[in-house]
């Protein structure tokens, strides 16, 4: 589990990498980006820095900070009553980032899986993106990501975000942990 | 009427300025920066430039260019079917932006309503907005903002844009030209 040292180190230096893109936030949100390790406990191979600016009940836009070779694990957004699912797009700011979606398979991946986690990762159309590039998820659909050895910052544009009800491929992933 | 020249030449402005604040675009897109001026025909005054990166039916997400002083004249997003009108949220990621919006007035206000057209400005709350602060707007709520003196950048997330439907205050106003 991270602790809180872990915490405020990962806020420190996904704050950084923001700045370094010219990304400003206020300071409160640099207090509140949010860590994700997924319940994995080794945030430096599975994990995702976030900045929430807005998420309604019609929109959302996000900031998304990838450490090296970061990884954010395989998962799906399911439909939610009325709502076919979350939509997303992806426009990368900084670094490169390979993104995987359901589909043809395009050949050798140039992500690194994380060791130990292959039985969890299923899907391997690969997407490079650049900074200035982008690509929308559909809804319901299997994705994954890794960002290349400098880091990557990602903008994420998206219908509204319910991020407890993801649905990840490893069993052992909790997106969001249960309180209390 | 705006020339092809004096086009090229806003986009060629609006896409310096956005490389300068470390906004990357990519060849396509520099080409296709739409160059907004409201049909008034002095699109320095009176006028924005756009990035769309994503309209969909259910978000969009664009980027908001405004050169040194220029107005985005007020209007509205009015309901449409089921859509209780466009809401969205302007972040200021580059200069100064003042936006105005309906409600009690702020008191003397920091923009210059552009000399002769100040019938159609209505709304006087003002919200300033700085690098990493946001605002968001609720559908049909009329608006208008202008950049201070070095012009301004704003990340515009929003739910689907229709501006064709948009009702300026200015009844001169035509958002999108009729083709033809």
């Amino acid at each position: 589990m991270l602790t809180q040292n872990d915490v405020d180190q990962a806020r420190r230096r996904a704050a950084e990498m923001l700045a370094a893109a010219g990304i400003v936030l206020t300071p409160e949100e640099r207090t509140a980006i949010e860590i994700a390790d997924f319940g994995l406990g080794d945030l430096e191979r599975s994990g995702l820095e976030l900045v929430v600016y807005e998420n309604n009940d019609r929109y959302c836009a996000k900031e998304l900070v990838l450490f090296p070779r970061q990884t954010c694990p395989e998962h799906r957004h399911p439909p939610v009553g009325d709502d076919p699912g979350k939509r997303e797009t992806f426009r990368c700011r900084q670094g490169t980032v390979w993104l995987y979606v359901e589909g043809e398979p395009t050949g050798p991946i140039r992500a690194r899986i994380p060791e130990g986690d292959e039985a969890h990762y299923t899907v391997f159309h690969e997407v490079e993106l650049r900074p200035g590039e982008q690509y929308t998820i559909p809804p319901n659909t299997k994705h994954w990501f890794q960002a290349g050895d400098e880091g990557a910052i990602v903008s994420e544009f998206s219908s509204t975000s319910r991020d407890e009800l993801d649905i990840f491929t490893d069993p052992r992933i909790q997106r969001v942990p249960d309180s209390g």
